[in-house]
């Protein structure tokens, strides 16, 4: 129920991160849905189609596709003012991060694959919205070289699992994870940290 | 029957389309042919992983495949006639998005599916194909800024769907949606019909 | 047996080329094991996704996404020596490409498909990992115009599937076709052999 509530907010900011980026590009509106519904859902829709979890989510609740068009179309008219709200995007984009992950996580633990997986469908529900976006705009994927993100769905998952392991009650484990993911991005964004970046100037390629 | 030979002649017309792309970008026979089949079938193939639906129908039908793959080669050694024939490679890859969309339509009812998500495979199958193209040869997607062609496979799909609905024969539904579709695409096509489009000018990102 | 040693060697070599790619676009860590996961394991995932194949190998088998992911974070430290052993990761690379088409084909004969969906198979597990790499390093996909690379995926499925067709045992087989496959990909290297290329300089666009 908590996550449920979340993970609308959560789609939702994502929705319109996509939006702008579109916007960026000059899409026409079929664009805009197309890109916010990518970033919003496209996490999700990769992790069930990497586990093979059919039906994906929006099929049989097609109202969180509704949700993230409008989203999309509301953005491109409000584009100033969200602009300006900028620093609560940011918040909201976290929050959404640790809820996709966590919501990955559970997906992967339901259906009984290793702590390794787990933490993978986490990543891949938390980051490969963010990535798509990239892709069908042109930009050089963000997530894998700005401050901390994919690490933050990592560590909340892992967070998540072991505090499940020690017996802690899942309500509990949710808020936590939550509590300390979002205070962990949230405080890559302020301090700039990063992983460690792997730079490569020889143009020498092996192809 | 009729949705087959109309088929077969929509996916010969994107496979040409997907080759000339791939001249563009110099690529050898084999990129040819992998651009003039993502084209061709891409858009299927993703709305079958979307919605669970296997066997894919290429994989079913290999010959699907084969017909493809011809096409591209085939364009590589006629593409300053095909070039000549650019009018009627639009017509075809106008009646290709109709009867794409009114098979997306019919997948996802067969496999009971909501209103929302028929239309979402209609717009899958239709527009897809030429997205991956866009991918692979790395030019903007064309279809998220040009003439009505998203939203004419969303118009074939509900005009369809509310054809059936009140109780016209498949028949006839079909072949009144191919011809609505039709002229709605060739009519944005001759007058530039287009949808409002959301320019953003700044570079203040949010990310 | 000896294909499961081959494939751990393959793989290996893939997440190399892969993690060199990530650090030509100055990527963190999260990036370079996201590319050489990607490089090494995503053609085997796109083909099973694409045959409905599940669970995905590296699901069932979580250690060969942590073999990738080190080797990836390995040849950041090790950048220089890796590029000083080019010759070796080519040998390598070759011998990936045709493990990786001998397990597609396998893959798709167990599940009962025709011929041409094994060699497509072999094709997609053989070459869309360097595909992928490519797309997430915005690099024009090099598989599309170098020596031939996807044709040798073709050509070793096809052998092998020959063989087996006329009763010759699947080890005898294997290992026909793999020195088959890398004596035609390393001369393919060596004496620059390249599918024709289809070049189309008019910009005059279909769309």
């Amino acid at each position: 129920m908590l996550l449920s509530v979340l993970y609308i907010i959560g789609i939702t900011a994502e929705a319109m991160t996509g939006a702008l980026s579109a916007g960026r590009r000059n899409m026409d509106w079929f664009g805009v849905m197309l890109v916010a519904s990518a970033t919003a859902i496209g996490g999700g829709t990769v992790r069930d189609i990497l586990l093979g979890h059919y039906p994906l989510g929006w099929v049989e609740n097609p109202h969180f596709l509704v949700i993230t068009c409008l989203a999309g179309i509301v953005t491109t008219g409000l584009a100033k003012w969200v602009l300006k709200l900028k620093g609560l995007l940011i918040r909201l984009d976290a929050l959404g991060l640790v809820v996709f992950s966590i919501i990955g996580t559970k997906v992967a633990m339901e259906m009984g694959h290793h702590a390794i997986i787990c933490m993978v469908a986490a990543l891949v529900t938390g980051v490969f919205g963010g990535l798509l976006r990239d892709l069908i705009c042109r930009q050089t994927p963000l997530v894998l070289h700005q401050e901390l993100y994919a690490s933050v769905a990592l560590v909340a998952s892992g967070l998540y699992l072991a505090m499940l392991h020690f017996g802690i009650s899942d309500l509990t484990a949710t808020i936590a994870t939550i509590v300390a993911g979002y205070t962990l991005r949230m405080a890559a964004v302020r301090f700039q940290w990063r992983l460690p970046s792997f730079q490569l100037d020889t143009e020498e390629a092996l192809h």
